[in-house]
């Protein structure tokens, strides 16, 4: 019989447990991984526990964990690789420590222990059998003192059973002959940094030309790149740069038919001159892209490429490969709808296709493509119209042989969906921050994000704009609405990205009606101000300055909502994990009209005694303040700045920020 | 390949599945079990999805889900015998149905649908080969009609595409074959009904004797059913009947030693006359305790009997069995202890002994035992003390002959193990009820028992007081504290017992300083009053029968707390699930002083327009009133009454309630 039926110990409620371990947490090199469960047993006995940790393929190691309150436990241990880890947890009832406990209660209540003291010295002979030869002898030897003076000297023999070497010697080699391990390894995928804290700045590179109308290449594109790096991005998105099919081609502002030059949308990919791997002429050639890399990557940017799983009417897939795409009984190919709206212009890949597998296998050669041209972050375009257990599949086989890339999911679709494709995999996800605009939608969207078991899997990458989504707030607020949301997006989230220059230029011309850009960049060639004074360009540098020194705006999860009693607005911080770095971040929600509120300061969490004053620097409007206790009042006005980023100095800093007292 | 790349549909978050479907959701005969889970696909296809469900052994049946919002997905089925059951999931990706939906958008926008048509002619083929006789040669039919037609009358191709008769062939046979099934079968135990609705009566068969100071016997209790019954109680629960021990025997008031003549505690079982499958002599023989079954049976009462695993030092075991004991170095047994404190009439079995294979089985065999004798009900004794696995093992091998086998867990110990032992296997709990007295205090505890996960395996059953536990709030409230705590456990919880007669005659004087009865029925034989009269029997006879009158109040997790602006009231309500009963109950929670609140009355909830009037009947003061809208103010005196207990009737109900408007 297997069973035994010895082992007492429960282990259960383990976090960050995902869905019964079937998917990672997700962490980045650096960081580390606190892990909290249930653990105990039946009856009064001490009982003990350690986390086993273990790099996919090393030996486990091992740390003890804590005891908090009402049967919980807790251990921690760091991830220094990008890869994937695992940890479990071994419980077991410590009859050594339940025995020195009872021996010190009994002793204190003047009772007779001289039996105790006989199983005491047991203890320590069965323990010095699992000892280093080193210990072994002495716990021997004690035993045997023990044991000589529990009737001649009991007073003495109590001492030496309850010194401080026979507690270490206890904890040192408890007895886990019938410890329980508990059921699952359970996974953390570990990312780079990048994954945690990125600055993306998405642009057309075929609006690069400097002459008006011209198609831009990614030579003119590279002359971009200061600019880009000192507002101070560091991931450059492109959309698809594929060749672009001419068949049912879109015009401007998505008018059929196309007219004679319009480039149609670079997300109808592929045409005669090739499909997902190849480069579309106008854009330049495959060298000319590898130095557009790393041209970019000299200047602190790494490039992000579009995936987008479609096809134009034209891809050579559709000739090469019919059996990849549904065929309609009137022996036309089925394009993209949504009836009644027809997308002919994109044809969908047929995933329920008998020939699944060879249509994975040519995805991921794509992919793998790309990985060999030296790309890493990947913004997967409608992920969610795929089925989930190729994305898993996918991207399980590119981070084994490259765990450092980063795949961002690009759906705007129902939660769930959402939730599900960052478990499947993806490093960051698109969110619904676009269209949360009130205090209550961004207070409530972002303590789920962050307090909720959403946190371990799902990071959030804060978009403010995309080529598709205009939001209506920008669209009526002006140049307050642009910073607002900025500042939002940059400090609520630690990833975040724009689509520019419309968004450093403030353009504001929709679609009537509609969250669309009049004249979308999607369907024509444009020619911008690449003037670094031109729009908020200086604003975007400022923040972008302020997140990179401020290690607490770095990470999401850090993220406290604060009482002010101004519904319009909102009060949050940040604290960096060591304490070094505090920041509380105060925004106004309305573009118009000045506002001010009475805030409640979070000073015992940010180490404040109630009486001690101390410094806030507002690092946007370089403003500094001296203030004092648990209240204090902010206003904002829009038509200046409609926010203030305070960096929070006390005098338990360390030495070099004291000058800030000067 | 044995992996499906074309499974698209993903089912997750099912409820109630408890840990991974480790154990098993708890229902009783009758109920219902209603499964949610979240089921969906990549895309925007039409998706289906069934619920599998049987009784262990049975073939699978299967009933259609429906969905809910945000990709939440409902079914449920009935379960009629006690028992296992189990359930899962299916679901499936409906091209038939998507077709149907974009056909009638198309349609309505006036688009070309020929292809479309012919596509449905193919989905009915398609499904006419999984169709029943009788439909496929329709189904057939119909595809060749609609073929026919596409040119030549589209317009009537369309109209016979989208008739009832396709919609419901479509619905009854889905193409199912790259349909997903959910990864667990997910168990539901199923009980009988009085697992769920039982009121329970404890006493000391000792005490039963007419005669002053005499030993109560067997046959003397039966004469104490009819007023036991009259009472309205259905379980007589008896502390344990074996022989007790002398040795370190405990004398009156828990002293030591005791007096010749001190029967012991009941729980020190076991002396040279048996161990746990012996009768205490003085009690009758075994005979006595199968009529003393028999008769409790005839007065509709069940005799629910004690499991102590624990021996007094005068156990046959002890002898016979010296492995399953501890022994100390100095050669005695290992007495009960929790240092400072002894309990030395107390061994408890040491279930890490090697031999704990045998030791499991002869405990099993001691359950059994009393199986075999008719007793169904088990109280078992400080289970907290014993393994988690071993009571696992023995109720699943209990339940395997005997389904209808309820197991009451008495554990006051640490929130975390009293779960895991109802997970474990216990029908039902003790609960912290006893120490929860102010309205904080028992709305959050009552709301995590009915509101959270809790409400799936932890059946509360509220005892108001036991030999153990006089909780302070009865020492110092007089009559009415008693009124008051037994209408909150017979109306919060539909399990809910007293240890009698102590709590009828309001016996409130203890131990100073503690929650223990001064002069304990524990230690010592008592004579109590058994006139009807006495005490309150006659108002836990009126709250009984109102229990078992109204339906709402026997089941708990129907429990809600409604408003009522005083911090002294308890406003609660219950609603059967077919709403015909509904119950209201306000309950003051201080003894001595009249309260009165503002209550705010769940009218929609009930079904009530706001301005209709209806009628509450107070089944305690048989008082009636007229109210209406939602604000009404109660008010309560505790010294004639500190509860009302309200049946809401509606003119909405039964004709046979009509006559209380008249």
């Amino acid at each position: 019989m297997e069973f035994e039926g010895r082992k007492r110990i429960i282990i259960e409620d383990v976090e960050p447990e995902l869905d019964c371990g079937h998917f990672p947490a997700k962490r980045v090199v650096g960081e580390k991984v606190v892990v909290r469960a249930d653990v105990y047993a039946d009856g009064h006995d001490v009982i003990g526990a350690a986390l086993l940790f273990w790099r996919e393929g090393d030996p486990p190691r091992e740390s003890r964990m804590k005891r908090l309150v009402n049967d919980r436990w807790e251990g921690e241990f760091a991830v220094l690789e990008t890869g994937l880890y695992f940890y479990s947890i071994e419980g077991w009832v410590d009859h050594q420590h339940t025995w020195l406990k009872d021996l010190r209660k009994k002793r204190d209540a003047g009772q007779d222990v001289r039996a105790d003291l006989l199983a005491g010295a047991a203890h320590l002979e069965a323990a010095a059998k699992r000892a280093l030869p080193e210990d072994a002898e002495k716990m021997g030897e004690r035993a045997m003192m023990v044991r000589d003076l529990v009737d001649a000297d009991t007073g003495r023999a109590v001492t030496l059973a309850l010194s401080g070497d026979v507690r270490n010697w206890m904890e040192k080699y408890p007895d886990r002959s019938f410890s329980t391990r508990y059921e699952r390894d359970l996974p953390v995928i570990v990312d780079r940094q990048k994954a945690l804290f990125s600055t993306w700045y998405e642009f057309f590179p075929r609006s690069a030309s400097e002459k008006e109308g011209k198609h831009g290449t990614f030579r003119e594109c590279e002359r971009l790149f200061p600019e880009i790096r000192r507002m101070g991005f560091d991931v450059v998105y492109l959309p698809p740069i594929h060749p672009i099919g001419s068949t049912h081609r879109k015009g401007k502002n998505n008018t059929l038919p196309a007219q004679p030059g319009d480039p149609g949308s670079p997300w109808a990919i592929g045409n005669s001159e090739g499909g997902h791997k190849s480069i579309h002429p106008e854009l330049g050639t495959m060298e000319d892209f590898l130095h557009f890399i790393k041209k970019a990557e000299e200047e602190g940017l790494e490039v992000a490429m579009d995936i987008a799983l479609q096809c134009s009417p034209d891809h050579p897939w559709v000739k090469e490969h019919p059996e990849w795409f549904r065929w309609r009984p009137d022996g036309t190919v089925q394009f993209a709808e949504n009836p009644p709206k027809k997308y002919e212009d994109i044809i969908p890949l047929n995933f329920e296709t008998g020939s699944w597998l060879p249509l994975w296998q040519e995805l991921k050669g794509v992919v793998f493509f790309w990985l060999e041209k030296g790309v890493r972050i990947f913004r997967v375009d409608n992920p969610h119209t795929k089925p989930f257990p190729f994305w898993s599949w996918l991207i399980r086989e590119v981070k084994r042989e490259y765990p450092e890339t980063i795949f961002l999911s690009e759906a705007f679709t129902r939660p769930k969906v959402m939730y599900r494709l960052a478990k499947t995999g993806f490093t960051q996800s698109y969110t619904y921050f676009t269209w949360r605009n009130s205090k209550r939608e961004l207070t409530d969207y972002l303590t789920e994000l962050t307090q909720t078991k959403a946190k371990e899997f799902f990071r959030p990458n804060f978009f403010a704009n995309t080529p598709d989504i205009l939001p209506e707030f920008l669209q009526y607020g002006g140049r307050a609405a642009f910073l607002t949301r900025l500042v939002l997006a940059a400090t609520l989230s630690s990833n975040y990205g724009i689509y520019g220059p419309p968004f450093e230029l403030l353009a504001d011309a929709a679609l009537p009606g509609k969250e669309e850009y009049l004249d979308s960049e999607k369907y024509e060639i444009k020619n911008w101000d690449w003037d670094p004074r031109a729009g908020i360009r200086d604003f975007i540098a400022r923040v972008n300055a302020i997140r990179k020194a401020n290690g607490a705006l770095q990470s999401t999860n850090n993220l406290r909502f604060y009482e002010i009693d101004n519904e319009k607005m909102l009060f949050y911080g940040k604290r960096s994990e060591d304490g070094t770095n505090m920041m509380l971040i105060f925004v106004t929600l309305d573009p118009f009209t000045p506002q001010s509120g009475l805030a409640r300061l979070p000073l015992e969490e940010f180490g404040i005694g109630p009486g001690d004053p101390f410094l806030v620097h507002d690092l946007l409007a370089d403003d500094r303040f001296i203030w004092q206790g648990e209240r204090n009042r902010v206003g904002l006005d829009p038509r200046v700045l409609p926010a203030r980023i305070f960096r929070v100095l006390t005098r338990m800093r360390k030495e070099a920020d004291f000058d800030y007292f000067m």
